[in-house]
């Protein structure tokens, strides 16, 4: 197994549904379920479909380690301007939880300012800044 | 010296653009020369400009190493939709050059279509596709 | 008159903002006089635009029903990521004023998140979910 | 079964993938095969991806019929502004299939300049012109 | 009148198409009917909708000079990323119509890389480059 | 010098970051120290990096005024869609510091309308209202 590898070895998932599932438990244990009570009252099976494509479909795949998919992940949710602030939020916690230095994560925030533009990076800046400030409270 | 840092050991430079060109030398020499020539002639400057800034003030920066910040610049431009094709595709050869696998950049391109939507992961994955043809024809 | 006529009857409007005015008389009667009394201070002639344009000139057209066009407009506030989530509201209250019941706004937004992305979806599920909670209480 | 139903009566499906793959039989029925070839050799298993999140986990959902999802689809094409030409076209190909007139397509269009701003809306409306002039010149 | 006003002296105009045209006449006096000619077929009313809105109802009004709103539509498409590349280059003519010079257009152009990104600005850059190569060839 | 120079007469620049500190010290003198305070513990460098880039780069160039380019910037602000509103805010006092008049900026909002729909132009609209507001409730 190298780095690359999403999936512990000898591993083998009957459906995307649960290797996603495999790969949340790593990064958000209670992530499906907290979906699943906000939202499936509305949006039945929402929490279910969320897990099995993010995560099952495309964080499960070989081919690329997690820490730097959920590091690509918070460049991608940086450059596309500050619309999608919560989602930002959580990522940063998988990312940290994938192994990513939190200045990993303030430096591909920055670089982002070549690509989306500087709001769009001043933003994240913002959302990373309050999110370690509170962690950092929690932990006093 | 770590894989986080992006300047050679005992480098001192004075300037960060003197640290932009000491980045660009890596992953494409040529590209400072290439700019100025196709577009000096109406924006003086821009050449210079872009090496200072994208990559003397911000890839030029420790804490995440030059690969993953070429994984996160591709993972971006994808995320944005298509609309900046011709970055990624250039993009992409810088990430090669920086280290990344073919693998993994395909890899991040199709996790894109979580945060940018499908049509604009399908857009990236068409430019690498031909990308790589194109460099596979080359060197056949 | 079949359904894709978005004019009563024998209709005989002298302008297009006339025109809009008898749309606008569906599906949010107090809308012009609160913009014009919101906007018209700083902006003259502002709700007059809007009404004249989006109402007179598209909605009022033939070819497309009113609560088609409206569960159409959620799925482009939608797609285009949260940044419009004042409007995405107000716009959820037209389609239902035009006819859509609930569960169709609720599927409509998900299903963006092929095209939008999951974090634009998700924003929109939030306020669509926010929305109805107050409408519930307030005919509670 | 209501028009808002997108599975046949006592359809009952394994899996959402399987449910995709009724749904393209209607609208698109070569559409997972010319998917894999195209792309599965670089992206394994993306055909088999985009089928069963899309239309087996998205499209395939009651509470909304087929036809307006494709309508809702084309508007947030359009609004998304032009970087999803390809996406655009095809979908507008799906929407046809799904029982929308060509009218309704161009209507909800020129509406998207309300949300998209006039050169989103315009992008998509050359896109329609050109499908439907190769579509007329292929019959004729 | 200063140069703030948009109208000329004593004009009084029936109605907010009247006033549109007369501006389009300033930039672009063939505008209305190149888009009839090409839309109104398949969009009726659609080049009338355009002029009306978009000249008559925001162009056409005190309080800015046409220059500087030409100006900030080139600002505008430039930061949106290179997706309304055709609309760029229309309104880079309309704004030279206007009295802005080449300088200061590119100038604007390059200074989005701030707002939009670098790849959006250099798009526009492309674009322009385009078109003031093509002038100049076509009064060589 | 015309109005087209950013530099005051016989300055001399040693450095981009000196003629950006200088383009600062005309429409907000306070900025980079407030910025140094704010983000160069998690970002060092940041403040410079942006007065360097920014302004000494780009609104520092020749070939534009101050003025224009600040109106330019607030039109891409209000186009890229409400996702920026603290920018856009801190770009209207910029433009106001430049020479800008309220109505010049209130129209170029509005115009973006036609380009980065109405939504974007509405969200702007507040933005403008509100920041407005609290400079007259300053100086009542």
């Amino acid at each position: 197994m190298t780095s690359q590898t999403n999936s512990p070895p000898q591993a083998s998932y009957q459906s995307a549904l649960e290797h996603g599932r495999a790969i949340v438990a790593r990064i958000n244990p209670s992530l499906e379920k907290a979906l699943a009570e906000k939202y499936d009252g509305l949006f039945p099976d929402f929490a279910e479909t969320l897990v099995e494509f993010a995560y099952g479909r495309l964080y499960a795949r070989d081919g690329l380690d997690l820490k730097t998919r959920q590091i690509a992940t918070v460049a991608a949710l940086t450059a596309l301007g500050g619309q999608t602030g919560p989602q930002l939020r959580v990522n940063l916690e998988h990312a940290l939880a994938a192994g990513a230095k939190r200045r990993e994560l303030l430096e591909v925030i920055l670089q982002m300012s070549v690509y989306g533009g500087m709001p769009a990076a001043i933003n994240a800046m913002n959302i990373a800044m309050q999110l370690f400030e509170e962690q950092d409270a929690e932990t006093a």
